[in-house]
């Protein structure tokens, strides 16, 4: 099974995949009826689904990883309701003492209050490590020391910080995962998350090479405009045109018809 | 109740609803937290909350509707699985001889094989109508016939062909609700559906006023390209600012923030 | 791939499996932490997750049918809403003169308004099938003229009868297969959907067969018992308790933690 | 808004209510059609509909609670993937020093190991209370000087135990409350979870007092047995009544269909 290993102790281990390409191009033509397959190649029917969001024939595939990440990721991670889930209980077993400590601190972003830029320079980074290991271990005596008395785990794990470590079995259909890494991997997303996002971007690619770069194309980095940006696109484009702009007539990665629904967003059907 | 009248016999009413726009802002700011309430006014961040697919607000929100729809739009209505729903069983009750009949027959569209386009020439429309007509009334007869001689209504009802008009109350969340509007008042989707769909549309509109205009400038009526398209897009407004083209300081609906969003998507952080 | 015919034309094809009986324990174990692995057999801990429905394990699984069947069992079918689905869409693909027509026609059961029981005798078989295909043929001939008068075809399928076969693509995990298998093997579910739930049944059997003897054990043929129905059997107990009945102090297939539940649920703790 | 003090420092508010018994009925009637209204009271649909799992009506109501609640209860309850949630966001807002500690320290259960059972009498609990105390706040100091220092919120947070007090918006419909109630409301589910459910329960008994009562008597206080305890308990009934046992003609609170359905459960469909 493959492995990589994400921030200072964590993991991302691919556990099962269940189909491929092919699957969803299968699945997609049994929606379409007999007598459509020699007509479209696979890769065109992919993007084709992929561009028009008909997102059911990507549901169709299944990832399963094993996760180890601090509580204040997995915290984020399981909002997502879409996926199974089955994590280390801490009421059942005894937690081990990993922690995560940031290998760099970064500063509170100034015009995104949920956000962080740069790092900081108030003090240095050294104290920031000791006081939140310190904090943790001294949690970690309290949660030991709380067992060694015989208190009940369900108890005693509420000493525990957010930065301590859990593993958890995550299976979710490829339509979602894809749902999970847009939002993930964008750049406001938390570093600590995005990581993992970009862990399982890697496995995933490997597996759907044909889906992976329409994803890319079409959701990861589309751009949507507002109805009064589109506007003012159709406006600019219309006053590039008149001053001698041209569109090329074939636009790389780009079918004849995708050609022709560009134009006509843009409001020059005709001619570009 | 407010109902509104679709199709030749069908219907849509407004059961029930829960929440407001006030109440999509208290969700959010609980989940923002204290002290941001004076900053941004309401509308703003609805706005936001639109623009950056910060979806779960607007599911602290519910819509109750009693349809009465052909059971072909059944069909494709409720693969929406997202939704609460209740229907009239053809295994519990008597079928009333209820059919649509379009009031006018659209062709196959050329280009869209799963479309229509204009209308039917080959043959008179009042024909085609006392075909659809004459079929559903054979098949009404032979159900009421099988009910009569005793046969369960769960196989009589097997004749009834996808035109018999059905019943169901349908709950869904204002997010997902938003979602559906989105793909089925699309001008690719079947007009049989896109009548309901506008139908509900307006009745949102009225208890949502707000959130609606938010939905139509962000999602409804907004434009997504590809990475391809995208970067084109970029090569155009730059050619048509270095040929003079410039976008206006301030954009109708749009807060400062957004728009320097929008320039820097488009490549013209410091100026458009 | 594995297939079984199913009432006059249909058919359930087992696609594809996720996963096996060993799966769910792995994913079971890791929410349990480690150090328990040679405590418990997987067989006793599959029957334990089963019989105190800690169900996410079994969610990681997960089975791919290709189903065809009429469409009134495919509107029953796809109420289910935890499954994904690609169905042909009549709307793309011409539909085939398949239709539905039962070996023999059940009558409506007179104590419950939703079920048939026995046969019709009211009136011959013979005509009645005569009467359900003349009206499907006609039916057919509807659409079959409306396609060649250029009708679209989202339009002319109208027309056609519940008992029409049509053909889905259908995925979903363990256990929410084992929810609809519980619902859909019941005997007052519909013969014509029951036929498919047996079929499919008997696919998963031999796939997952530990998981499907504890879910025949501990849910499919289980018996749930109301408070006031618990109450009086648990008087009925006591009483035979006391003129000299004794349970035995083993059960088949039951662990002593489970034959000490059951004691303590009946209120016999020390002894049976 | 009627709130509940919960634990230490928690709370339940209920903030919004759709439906009430009669809408349960109403969605009920329209799924089985016309022609049974008066037939049948709204308690004895409601009842029936609770008994035989016809979940889809109670879907159609909805609460809306207010939570506030230490994190580590948080991250349990979030795990049921069925409702709406709105979270006060860490990396967003400042969190307060608010902790929770247990009036008094359970003990580790010795026959269920995700259990507690009696209290600790190892050590003295005010010993452990201050041991808690003083690891929160010393979290809490790290914390405050993190952000002084100007470490980012999203990163500061990572000191803060699973005492913290978080809050959160929490909606969902009547069915999936029910079955949260039934999981939390276990003597199995820990107390600091269950005092929510609790609170939760004692709103919703008196928005819903009908729905109530059946989900106590047929779900809530519900027994179920396996295939092979059904089959003894047969057999203790069978002797019970050869000694002479007999079943009164009537149970409280059951119809007659009931009582029927009872007797042939236990296989004495004549008498009992």
């Amino acid at each position: 099974m493959e492995k990589i290993n994400v921030l200072d102790k964590g993991h991302v281990i691919l556990q099962d995949v269940m189909g491929n390409d092919g699957s969803i191009v299968d699945a997609a033509r049994t929606s379409y009826g007999a007598g459509t397959r020699c007509v479209r190649k696979d890769e065109q029917l992919i993007r084709y689904l992929m561009k028009h969001r008909h997102t059911s024939p990507f549901e169709m595939c299944e990832v399963k990883f094993h996760i180890k990440a601090p509580l204040f990721v997995t915290q984020q991670w399981l909002r997502h309701r879409t996926a199974s889930v089955n994590q280390v209980s801490a009421r059942y077993s005894e937690i081990k003492d990993e922690f995560y400590l940031p290998a760099e601190w970064r500063a509170q972003a100034q015009n995104n209050k949920q956000g962080s830029e740069g790092l900081v320079t108030e003090t240095p980074h050294d104290a920031l490590s000791i006081d939140f290991e310190s904090a943790a271990n001294m949690a970690y005596m309290v949660y030991g020391n709380a067992l060694n008395n015989g208190v009940a785990r369900e108890l005693a794990r509420i000493a525990l910080p957010g930065s301590t470590y859990t593993e958890f079995v995550w299976k979710i259909d490829l339509h979602n995962l894809f749902h999970f890494l847009k939002l993930r991997m964008d750049s406001h997303a938390q570093y600590e998350i995005r990581v993992y996002a970009e862990a399982m971007a890697k496995m995933v690619k490997a597996k759907f090479p044909i889906s992976w770069r329409a994803f890319e194309d079409y959701v990861l980095h589309a751009k949507t405009f507002s109805r009064v940006e589109a506007e003012y696109l159709k406006k600019a484009v219309s006053f590039a045109k008149a001053h001698g702009f041209s569109f090329p007539d074939e636009f790389p990665d780009m079918s004849k018809r995708e050609t022709g629904e560009f134009k006509k967003v843009l409001g020059c059907e005709t001619d570009l």
